[in-house]
């Protein structure tokens, strides 16, 4: 049985979907588990996982544009605002998206489908360095 | 230990919650864990997981037309549009729920309180095969 | 390797967050895994986790706010209404959360962020009695 925790970090250009399925990919090579799981963990309060169509940008922007007008910025009078009209909204969007995944592994890869990537949703305006863990566990 | 990955199909007749409960249990059950977890994983991008409520069928339309308001097919003007009105809104209404989920094992069966069954949730119109997996890792 | 699974019970006076960091904590000291993982479940349809700012109280109001906003208890028809305006309110708000949260365990601790703590959600007005299930597994 194997278990181990790798860390790494991205570097985003504020808001919107950064693609890190390979990263991942890379550590669950690294393990050598042939059966079990992969976990992803975002070490931030203002920034997101979540699984998704990974062939059409427009579908990104699309989910973009969403989530300005579900939580935006102005307009809802937040107390928490100390780092800008973004702080809060940040928050809110985090907790409507996921900040752990888990991905069973099946013949040592990833069992994503054919169109699922998994994703690092920075919810900051400015350009943030966001560390993310990931945990292989399973038998070789 | 032991930590097994299985995989199963459900066919869905469109929009809407259909339980998979009973199947993540005979995968635990066959797995022979005692203390562990099932991860549910699902293959998609326009369909997701939820843990609801299973014992009166009018929450599940209730949340079904949450739903339709929150995310609503038409006025948004998304460009994701290639497979119609239901293809972006299903890819958001996946980010708003859960592609896995995650449950622990206790006494070999799954530690679900009174009310909880797991469900697929299908955000497409039309009916579409799903496939799931199923991890099961822990101790005999 | 390990795997042990643990349940604890904690009192909310209605709708809000909990901090439930410490005991997951607890749980995973106990445990004696070195490198792992801990999954945390709840064991209802009306209560939820979401892993959040744990500064700032007002970013926990500002949050509360939002979901009275998102899903509102009064003009949204629904049918099932038997335990009150604030039944299926509350199943949607776990719904756009989440039932389990998996957190890598690094040097024999959660790998949680700075700022991240680890919350159950009530999301129902009066106080209720909530059981969470902790499962930690990995290597010594």
């Amino acid at each position: 049985m194997i278990s181990i925790t790798r860390s790494f970090s991205i570097r985003t250009n504020g808001k919107g979907l950064s693609e890190i399925t390979s990263h991942v990919e890379g550590i669950v090579r690294e393990s050598g588990v042939n059966e079990g799981t992969a976990t992803v963990f975002v070490r931030h309060t203002s920034a997101s996982l979540v699984i998704f169509e990974n062939a059409d940008p427009t579908a990104a922007r699309d989910l973009e544009m969403f989530f300005e007008r579900m939580v935006p910025e102005s307009g809802e009078g937040y107390f928490h605002t100390l780092e800008g009209p973004d702080d809060m909204t940040s928050h809110i969007r985090m907790v409507l998206t996921r900040s752990s995944e888990v991905i069973p592994i099946v013949d040592s890869r990833l069992g994503l489908g054919s169109w699922q990537g998994i994703f690092l949703f920075e919810h900051r305006r400015a350009p943030h360095s966001r560390s993310i863990l990931v945990n292989v566990t399973g038998v070789p």
